[in-house]
């Protein structure tokens, strides 16, 4: 699979991200000198933080080229995204070629904030909207419009990178999410412009309050709790009199001056001139993986986007012993120290076991059937320090699958294959409702034995039975 | 302390919960006879949710009382806050009788959405603007706006109970949030009115995109990143013209009609009607709780302000060993086995050891000295079960402290006092720069002598130096 990127800069680079990342070759066209370094910059902070939301690896990256000639650039591509300026007349030029271009069932996306496809394919150009949000390797929303045929086609695609295209019914300027942005923009403009409050006010107004609400629910989902027991309607009711009254500036927009931009820019370096944009993005970056991965929890919003797309991805074949983990370390498990946090390693090893109930069949249905596995003691030896970023494999031996006892070894690889720790866990088959221990079904009772049994040979590996403190 | 809650439902609730779970008595006046019910509710909510975002037991809760005299309710308050219906006469009836009651210093606030306080005090009466966001008890940011020294006190009581209080320079309609709220709420109308959307595409929109991106910055800190190298003056070049297209409705609202208010309240019921309030709210608040514990990590928006109250809460009075540990379970920290996760004994551990490098110094000044203590090996024996909402404690006891050693037996009490777990840990003394072992500095090998001589006599605990498996 290819993905064609026309134009570079942050969207592009990110739209080039999210494919990479998700093993598709991806070529791009940009004739800035500088679009290879802008690039890579996006690559590199999407490296660090797109498999860090995920607890199994994503497909092993694919190519990444640059070209100077378009139609070099498009060949053989299942998805061609432009992302140049936001200009009509720059648009048609380039969609109208890329459609000459490409075959008939190559997607043609353009990263347009306001133009609708009706504008944008008015040269007879072939072309979707398929808007992304910034960080675009990060952030799963896009906004599909356009044919049905091609955005339909599209949004498969799009969910198959993990991604959440969200099809528009009816084309609008500036679609869905563009256009509450642009209403608050123009008001948080007034506001400045007024002396109400200044841009580090306005965004603490957004991100003590709102924002984080909105993460998790959106506007009328949030609305429908607030309404409490009366619901959706007595909310509308009580503040359906509002929309009289003079609680947003609206559509008299300020006067665009210089004044005003010097006024947004010089308050926006008090508030963050502190820190470099690539500080600022890394800081950006490291909060929405850690809270991507507490919605992953619970499945809601961008977590379950996660979700559903990590359930997809492949396993890793078992070599010697099953392969139990395979996955990138995120910058939320490390500490003051600067390297892995010692209760991640036991993390590491818990869903390690997670995936060994999987392949013994003690899965979520045996789990909702009211039996399951409990961790009765466990032990960890930490041999060599993991650090963000690096890519960490657990393999699994077992040690006893005798009656009730479940006893893994699990042995925890660094990206060198270097040995970074062991875990050693003894659990209890029980029953879900008396909380006692049980024998498990016949089923993985034969799947743990077998395993057992072939690990066997193996023998005591070095470390098993310790105690704290043991000599070596 | 106490405060006086005039107005109970959905906000009075919060702002009760919020006092109380900070340690004020709270005092409640509502006519409504069914007020007790629903501020039990809101405060069973807050109860599960709001200690979760600490690592640290709040203080002692406050004594709840429900008043149907307001006069006593009010007497001896040093806060009352008015939370009842958004109509101004009701507010100056209220707010009027309230500024007779309570002396001079105690601070009267009103949880007003739109009005101005010139308007709440046009009859005279004493009060400021003091605007929360629902839910009250996670939410940390309260809007004030009016007489400047009561709102630099109100300030100073707000952030003791965890607040983010933000003052607005100037008083205007709606305050800040609610006027970006109020844009986004009739730009939405149009949406679902004009068929562009349905209210839970219109949810999809913020929470897949900008929404997760407002949790941690803001919207000018977002534009900046957004603007890339080029910075904030190259991003408002960029949309500058926008400000004069259609991007948005704006001014131009929506007859508010009966056939408005059931489009979208039968597509609410579409939407989320699967859930009950009181489930929406629980998934809502654990994801709250798990994004802002997330950006807990980093120190950002809610997540500072967590951190900083943290800092501050009193650290529990040692026994017979000292304690390291007294929190609250989150969630977040259970599994699908219905109580907490294997993990999170170990982070509970951790987090003691970290709490007893405090003790012997080794605090993050040392570590920013370039010393500090790695683990190398860790044994969990899991006794009991622990679940959600449920109070943890910790005592610690020495077993080794000699040289570079520091050897630790945690014992991890649950809220009956039962033994749930035991973490024994042993860590080594590093030199962060050569991350080799070494000798910890005199002051930090003396208080730790000091405690290991302290415990000696105690000997080795039930359980400490044991194998995986080992016949008890």
């Amino acid at each position: 699979m290819k993905a064609a990127i026309i134009g570079g800069g942050v969207i592009g680079g990110g739209w080039a991200a999210r494919f990479l990342l998700n093993g598709w070759d991806v070529a791009v066209f940009d004739p800035d000198p500088e679009a290879e370094r802008k690039i890579g910059e996006v690559i590199a902070n999407a490296r660090r933080s797109l498999p860090a939301l995920y607890d199994k690896a994503l497909p092993p990256e694919g190519t990444l080229s640059f070209h100077t000639d378009m139609a070099e650039a498009v060949k053989g591509a299942g998805w061609v995204q432009e992302s140049i300026p936001e200009r009509l007349d720059l648009k048609h030029n380039i969609l109208g070629q890329l459609s000459e271009m490409v075959p008939e069932d190559t997607v043609i996306g353009s990263s347009t904030s306001g133009f609708k496809p009706s504008e944008l394919t008015a040269n007879g150009a072939r072309a979707i909207v398929a808007h992304p949000f910034n960080p675009v390797y990060l952030l799963p929303l896009i906004e599909l419009v356009g044919n049905p045929e091609t955005t339909g086609k599209a949004a498969e695609i799009l969910r198959s990178i993990g991604m959440a295209p969200l099809t528009v019914r009816k084309e609008i300027d500036a679609h869905i999410a563009d256009r509450f942005l642009e209403a608050v923009w123009r008001e948080a403009l007034w506001l400045v412009k007024d002396g109400i409050a200044t841009t580090e006010e306005i965004d603490e107004a957004i991100k003590m309050g709102f924002g984080i609400r909105w993460a998790q629910m959106g506007l009328f989902e949030t609305y429908r709790v607030a309404g409490g027991e009366a619901g959706m309607k007595h909310f509308m009711a009580q503040f359906g009199p509002a929309l009289k009254w003079p609680w947003t500036k609206l559509m008299d927009v300020p006067e665009f001056t210089d004044e005003l931009v010097d006024l947004i820019a010089g308050q926006s370096d008090t508030q963050s001139g502190h820190l470099s944009i690539r500080e600022l993005e890394r800081l950006r970056d490291d909060n929405l993986v850690g809270m991507m991965r507490a919605l992953k929890k619970t499945g809601t919003g961008a977590g379950g986007v996660i979700q559903r797309h990590e359930a997809g991805l492949p396993a890793p074949e078992a070599k010697d012993l099953p392969i139990t983990g395979d996955r990138q370390i995120p910058v939320s498990w490390t500490d003051y120290n600067g390297h892995m946090n010692e209760t991640h390693y036991l993390e590491a090893g818990s869903l390690a076991t997670d995936e060994f109930m999987q392949l013994i069949g003690a899965d979520a249905s045996y789990i909702a059937s009211g039996k399951s596995y409990f961790t009765i003691e466990s032990h960890v030896r930490y041999l060599s320090e993991l650090h963000a970023g690096e890519q960490l494999t657990i393999q699994t031996q077992v040690l006893n699958g005798k009656g009730k006892k479940l006893h893994l070894f699990h042995f925890l690889y660094g990206a060198d294959g270097t040995l970074a720790a062991t875990v050693e866990t003894l659990l209890l088959h029980v029953d879900l409702t008396t909380r006692a221990s049980s024998l498990p079904d016949p089923e993985v009772q034969e799947k743990l034995e077998s395993f057992h049994t072939a690990h066997e040979p193996l023998g005591l590996p070095n470390g098993a039975g310790r105690f704290v403190g043991q000599r070596a």
